[in-house]
């Protein structure tokens, strides 16, 4: 299955740094323009939730604008997401950066109206909780889904400053507790870092998470790892979560919260590619900030790791086809 | 009057890049132990009214760490705003990354409590919209003001994204609506940029705000200039702001919204000596955002024009005792 | 005349970081879609005649995502660009990074197609020497031109590195030889910084080309110095070319050839506004490059400078309907 | 034991980027305040004897705002230093930036004072040259000691420049040679890099002191290289000193003297938790510079390696009570 | 062999940043004044074959700053390049920036000459594409060679743009064409990142050109890596090529074409240790981009690179002797 | 005068990023080597005087490659230098990073070394303190010789840190106390920024400096301004001391103790321009500090004032010849 209109402009041809940036170089569509797409890629501009350093508000921009550097094929496999699916880049999601709950919803609805097109969504974030309300438009249509999480964090916490729910830290206690998740599907890779105090891990182990430190991994390597990840979520409909703080800051110091210690690009990339079959049913890149990577490498590292995403789930498509 | 525990580590004794970094090496102290402060310097570490490019959330600390290069005395005058007045580092005022309305609300009473010990206030922002509950509670106890405004924008709007009125582009029209400030009285300087359309310069007009861009600025020359300002705010109590991105960018990059064609640093500086002997009430200076000039030669300016400002309302202080 | 979809989109409704990166936030358009366009917006995203430091092939990119901040009203005037004339981003032209005669060729080509449909061509560099297929295109349309030309260099030189003659160094004095320009209706301003010899200068002298120098500009000022330009080039068809290296380093770090002590930020503005009603028959702003300045204010000043010749052509426009 | 006037500040009560920037958020003592202060944190802003790329002076204050991102408890242990441990900034000690003698006087001068009251001292640098006069007023009160030394640099050599004999490249020659370390009980880690000849490690091996090079490292692992440093220093009185360019600089890219070929960021924090148990009497972090790294990241890493000495050191405290 | 005219500048002596920066610190000589020089190392100022993003023709020179940092002895084998071999610094070779077949005749010619003259090249790019005429003068003296080829890319492209037959990714592919190289004796390491499509993978396989993605190399550890390729080679005579962009963008951010999941330095300088006793004839580094990393220490990585070559290079030719 | 040997490798011939560094890339002699050299450029690369941020060890580097920016001929006069006088880089002097006292006799021995060949120098720093040794070696063969002085800070302080009397900003006290200069025949310009105290303007005050500030200046304008400090210095022997900190920090972000509100670029210029027919018996331009500006602009502007400066002493050779 080829279809030229939803193919991305080769660097052959035209070069890299020429033309308006989309996603992969691929045709930009409004979600009314969109009938025909299987996958799309959207930005989610918004970090409304960070307590921190902000700046994954900036993030799809720069994505956009690295993603030039992604070429069609994937060197292992010899072939290219683009010649398995439909896929164009539908733009940036509504947002509003001043007010957290009314950003919420405004990204929930408009992940509804991208679910009511059939188009399986992959998210450039924004911060880590730009996730929920993905989760929440996904929830209503597959029921709670399983998780594979990569990150430095867990972000189960509770709330911030005096009883604020909605944070980059929270989004996942809150998808547990709306059933959004199913906490027994869902696995976190990486986890590392001081911490508040183990309300976190309390959390995570009163609800049947799966929750691997960097240092389990380091015991594990990436196979096992990734065989305990995929048993867990097994068939189930599964979320795939990918925060670019789970590789080491000097592999992405453009991020809010680095934590020393983290992945190399090597695991990282080869995690990813082990989530083959699984039944994804969404995913994310998130918290890329760039005006703490101004080089634009951590958006790199970014989009590469959506690429191998798109690889694995235009496959999918394929298989389920 | 000298106070020696209110003075300013010299250069001279201790290398200026050594010890942990107070606004110009001045001591800090909690309000509760500010009882016989004059002057204290105030950071507000928070921009959740940032429309566009985040960051001043971290202006008070790197102001904090380029403030080591301030001197104690003015090099035109030979005197020194710390032999004049007791000024202390009060450290920073509580925020809310996460929610607009209880941020205001945090800053106000803050505020309120450093008015209430008689201190008057020089702030380091933090976005434009910091200077809202700081005239909330500046006019609980003086009542409507006068202001002397730097800026390249008018801060005049009604609202973004559809309703949303509290924004760093809104601040002074909330203050003119509610009576914090008299508009008759309020004098903003350096305005320039392309513009939505012409609502700001209706709504100032219409209240007989005083505006003045740049290119008029450009005409008049520094002493007139000051000289408008001077005669409308006359005697009455007033508040300075001066907003980082008044200076054209080649001065200040490091700020959110750098409009090109701005003031040369020594046109800012000569205007702020300007203000000697008004009626200050307080003053800031805002919009200082550090992940947009890791340099920091941005939070140089800013704090070299708080020193100019200090300067001058010390000065004010003895001539009112 | 407003035509809503020409219109850029507004920060108040869609933050300026959102969505895809189009030249001031317009709608993006082929050249086949472009019928109704009146003025076109295109990058040339190449630096094949740099005999220095290269980048600005990706001088396009970066300015349409700094061009997010321009807003689309003028200050003092009101008035929008927008609401005068159809104003589409026409995305890049074709070129070669590795071949310049080919390059040439490509983007020549390019142009003479976009005059076809009547379009005023308003192009974002690029190297300098991209303006001379835009003039070999605007010469075969409209015969001989005048030029106003703002550089510190006159970019009139013979050739370098034994005999080769298309670098950024000589596209004006091809273009004069070949008859696109009329050197006695050519000014160039901001003319400074250490020279090979006197080459240039005699060509100049010899064609009439008018020169000013940045010294000659200091004791003219703006008003004076555009006084000059205007009735040099009269009501003849004029290109302009705006050299992003003519304002001092300080104020456009991000360029292949800075030369110190050039023009301020309000200077340059203030002469663009002094182009209003010549008979302009296409522009450009050139050598914006990025790898020199990442954080991009080199590129935010040439977007103004672009937008302030958008509002002078747009009214042109509407003057000679 | 729990002493509320002892403990950070927490993220999720004050933002990150809030108030003045003490070590991880601790409370700032004068050392005349510090009678119960178990274990202080140290800045010595000094880098008078870096031999090349200057900056390590600036070290405490990056180290200071980048030790916001610590939290309070360890993520596999689940307990915190601050808990175990009264633990306060003690600010910067005296330094001198023009006379190498007379700085080192300063310095051990307020390390005897630092020790007078029971302090366990853990330093921020600072050049490696630091280390010297710790270890001076150190060895008064404990003898020779033991040394782990994470370093790509033996810092044995004798001289520089004809005949100078206090460096950074020195130190440790000068402190066996003082008496101040019995370097039988000396391991050197993570030594390579291009040498000026063999004479630190002749000195090396003249007196006993085992190096390991990062290449024997490499055959080891984490385990068996801290198996080896753990029997050498047994239970004698032990000081740790962690050269931050012992990483890779694509780790710590902010220092002077970088070399190609370092450990991982996991490594290096894997090792630090071997030293469990050890009878630590101070230690220190050295070398961050942060003119060759405005970003920061480099001196998060040191932080993050101070924390899980501070763990250590802590722990080892309550053992011995 | 110890000849003091070749000896590099020792830090211990004269300051690292002190002094025109040469090559390692080596005496610069011209190709006319070399008659008794044993290794030269040869800049070539250029990147003519850029795809993308542009900037190697600065590496050589941004290379000659960092390579102060490089001492004369290799820490393991307590042995000097520098006196083993007369090694100096020939000067940057001829090129031409806006001509690619010029420049490519300008620098065959230029090593013609120094081979003429007995002298073992070791180049510093550049990119790519510089390794093509470097070939060619070496195959009219040596015929056609082995070479291990270190990169995440293959370079075996046919053409671009149309039928540009001359990039950087394109000059094994012609001197595979051209009889330059043996492709049954040329050994690919590190190939990685998604690919245009499979053209030359097909083109290398029907050459029996030996590929060896990450993925195998992660399989087969560093010996064995080697062994297949010195196996391969045998004692052929073999050129060494070096990208820069084998490692992992953390490790060399500052190149054209960076791909994420690369070398670490460690298993790079491993790698290069293992070519000790290969017939080499010449090596290159190339695919610096200095204005990608101001920081220099991609270039830093790359001359330490380049002194591990060194280090092979004269023993083999003392082996020779 | 036209000596083939002597002069500076073009441009036009060979592209500016090529070739070792040098200063303007003339040839580089050492001191016996230059026999017929007039005027010497010499590096300085020390900053042992600094008592704030250091870097300006690192500054003749970065000024060596930047001057590869200047051409040969000055654009106003249509002479180049290098045509009316011999000018060579004569490389560093030679300076020890760690002991202030060993490191001002080698430079003072280096320079008499200088002057013995009757060599007119012009020197690139290092910090400021570096003019004393070279004030110290003119004034052995000169006498006392007047100054024209451009900076923000008058270096006329006592002492640092305790006594301590050789510091970047106390040179000028020596040299007059030393009897080094005339200090009726020293004018300071540009002199502004808060101070610790008035003991320098007293210093000045009583010897009878001239000491113009940014505000005196102000109002005289350059032409006025440089009439004072010609009639000033008059025709006896005078040195040119220009500091990089005296334009604003916009136009030299690149310097360790940057004072808001300074020179534009232009007017440095015309400044220095003023200088023509003077009595120059040496020169330097100080302070350039590459770690605090690695896009290397403030060095570009240093090299165009050393170029400025060259231009006025090879023609006042000229004259006197």
């Amino acid at each position: 299955m080829t279809d030229k209109q939803f193919d991305a402009v080769s660097g052959m041809d035209v070069p890299r740094f020429a033309g308006v940036a989309t996603f992969m170089r691929l045709p930009q569509k409004s979600i009314d323009q969109a009938n025909d797409v299987d996958i799309g890629l959207i930005g989610i501009p918004w970090d409304g939730g960070t307590t921190n350093r902000p700046g994954p508000r900036h993030g799809p921009r720069q994505m956009r604008d690295q993603s030039s550097m992604i070429r069609r094929v994937h060197h292992l496999t010899g072939e290219s997401p683009f010649d398995r699916a439909r896929i164009a880049d539908l733009g940036d999601c509504p947002v509003n950066p001043i007010d957290v709950m009314d950003a919420l919803t405004r990204i929930e609805k408009h992940y509804v109206h991208i679910l009511d097109k059939n188009i399986l969504p992959l998210s450039a974030g924004g911060d880590h909780l730009c996730s929920l309300p993905v989760l929440r438009a996904l929830a209503k249509k597959h029921g709670p889904m399983g998780m594979v999480h990569f990150d430095a964090h867990s972000d189960l916490w509770d709330s911030y400053f005096g009883g604020f729910k909605y944070t980059h830290g929270t989004p996942f206690a809150r998808a547990i507790e709306e059933g959004l998740l199913d906490p027994a599907r869902v696995v976190q890779i990486g986890l590392r870092g001081s911490v508040y105090d183990m309300e976190d891990r309390d959390f995570g182990k009163k609800h049947n998470v799966r929750m691997i430190s960097i240092e389990e991994f380091d015991e594990l390597g990436v196979d096992q790892t990734m065989a305990v990840a995929r048993q867990l979520v097994g068939d189930v409909k599964t979320y795939i979560s990918f925060d670019i703080d789970c590789p080491d800051p000097a592999y992405a110091p453009g991020t809010g919260t680095p934590e020393v210690g983290g992945f190399t690009n090597r695991e990282a990339l080869y995690m990813l590619r082990k989530l083959r079959g699984l039944n994804i049913v969404g995913a994310d890149v998130v918290e890329v900030s760039p005006p703490f990577d101004p080089s634009g490498y951590t958006a790199l590292n970014a989009v590469t790791m959506m690429f191998e995403l798109l690889c694995v789930m235009a496959e999918n498509l394929n298989a389920n086809d």
